[in-house]
């Protein structure tokens, strides 16, 4: 049984950038065919009536190997001639879509206007781009995350991107989510009896993996999984890598520390995966260390291999 | 009454490239406020969810000075990152849409479906670009030039672009177009009695003027306009310079001369611009000659002056 499921799948609940360096370290790991990523869609939204995936896209262009690495989002080599006409225009340039970026952008919109699911047409995105790893969507409903903060309520994108993370944050909502279903294969990958182990990754867990959770069906089913549910911490040494993680959780009355975080996956986690840099206190929780900050692949794998050595330390 | 109409308005019924020429030379030989394009929609169509609006858009170009004037449509400096992208994603990439041709793309479709008007937008680009010319889109409704061919019933970009001209064509058709209701200012640019001069651009006659022509109100407009009526004729030494007018001619039955032409346009025109390397025959019409080669911004401006002369000679 252990060798079993040892072979089987591991499932990832993932937002962006952070979230998409696991999933690739995992692919190298591992098998990529192995790896499903339950992906947060949160954040999607429709700039220019376009409809854009921020964290799907991530995803997909860090696995396929296009994303560029060194600014974070986006495509490798990109072109911004789309961007430059736009303003010619007097158009909307707060949100930049990269030239090759609204291929995506552009094949989403027309597929779903003719009625198709979001879980389809990223299915074919990924077949497309020769991605052995599943990236499921968290639904194929609409859920829009949006910030009550000091400036109003504000969209997800209005906040962090074009508000640069500025207001203060009271409240998180997930608009939609009440009525969402899960996306197809979402709740079969979670309580999959030969999955491995159930990771959730170190993206921001107010804005990117709370969506997933917020997915009426998903919470039930990590608590019914066979397999061990594992978080890696997205602090490192008390603090968010990158992202606006460490100013909400003090806007939010949280303190920013990994206790903080075990405590917001509270009754959720079977283990949880902790940086060297972080101060070893009770948990109240498995837990193991590890040098969790992910700027190279071999720092990707490793990671990838620190949180799998936990979920089957966790198993036994 | 003479030398007031000769500071008045010049319309121009154009369809894309070779009518975009005369209408800059137009632009450049009077003050481009005084020039109105009334411009075929018949090869709008929707690609990959798109609304393109191939020569407006050309026009739009043409007169901004963004044209690519080598390859003969499109943008000057223009990247291909969005195609290459759809490439991978394995998209239609039968028709080209470049980086930056995306913006006027991406933004008439979202006001489009928003419900705003093809020429309220179309209004608001050539501000935004500064053109002194009023662009007007020959109609608001949808009209869309189709093709009886061998290969059966074409829409327009599927003939032109996608089977590259090659059907033979039997006949043809503006689907829509016995609905559709002349664009804001079109008839009131036609019949205004300070309308110096009406040009058919020499544009393809069948493919590019005979849309504008069926867009019910232009034809009986045409007939009422204090105005001369006036024809470049888009033959030179019997030839097309460009695109499947010949073909076309020769498949409709027609000789490819300026008789045809003259005779095409029959009882519309009070003259016509002819080419010096066309034979001199009696066309039943006053009618001049010029060299109407236009390769040179030097040679637009001086087909458009050609024009305006022989416009103001038959006014006399």
């Amino acid at each position: 049984m252990s060798g079993r499921a040892r072979n089987g799948r591991v499932v990832v609940l993932t937002g962006g950038v952070g979230g998409a360096k696991l999933v690739l370290g995992l692919c190298h790991a591992l098998p990529a065919e192995q790896v499903t990523a339950i992906v947060n869609t949160g954040d999607d939204f429709t700039h220019l009536g376009l409809a854009v995936s921020p964290d799907i896209d991530t995803l997909l262009y860090t696995l396929s190997g296009k994303a560029n690495a060194a600014q974070g989002w986006g495509r490798e080599g990109e072109t911004w001639s789309f961007m430059e006409a736009l303003r010619t225009l007097g158009g909307k340039d707060w949100f930049l879509l990269g030239d090759g970026d609204l291929a995506l952008h552009v094949v989403r919109t027309q597929r779903l206007r003719a009625g198709e699911r979001l879980s389809r047409i990223i299915a074919d995105f990924a077949t497309a781009w020769g991605l052995g790893a599943q990236v499921l969507p968290m639904t194929d409903d609409r859920v829009a995350t949006q910030l009550e903060t000091d400036e109003g309520l504000l969209d997800f994108q209005d906040y962090f991107v074009r508000r640069r993370c500025e207001p203060r944050v009271r409240a998180v909502r997930f608009a939609g989510a009440e009525t969402a279903a899960p996306g197809p294969g979402v709740i079969a990958a979670i309580t999959d009896p030969d999955c491995r182990a159930i990771l959730i990754a170190p993206s921001n867990p107010y804005l990117s993996v709370d969506p997933i959770l917020a997915v009426p069906g998903v919470r039930e089913a990590l608590g019914q999984a066979c397999a061990p549910v594992l978080a890696v911490s997205p602090l490192i040494g008390g603090k968010a890598v990158k992202g606006p993680t460490a100013k909400l959780m003090d806007e939010l009355g949280v303190e920013t520390s990994v206790v903080a975080i075990a405590e917001h996956y509270q009754g959720l986690l079977d283990g949880l995966l902790v940086d060297g840099g972080d101060a070893a206190v009770d948990l109240g929780l498995t837990h193991a260390f590890a040098d969790t900050l992910m700027l190279t692949l071999g720092d990707r794998i490793r990671v990838a291999q620190a949180a799998l050595q936990l979920a089957d330390q966790v198993r036994q």
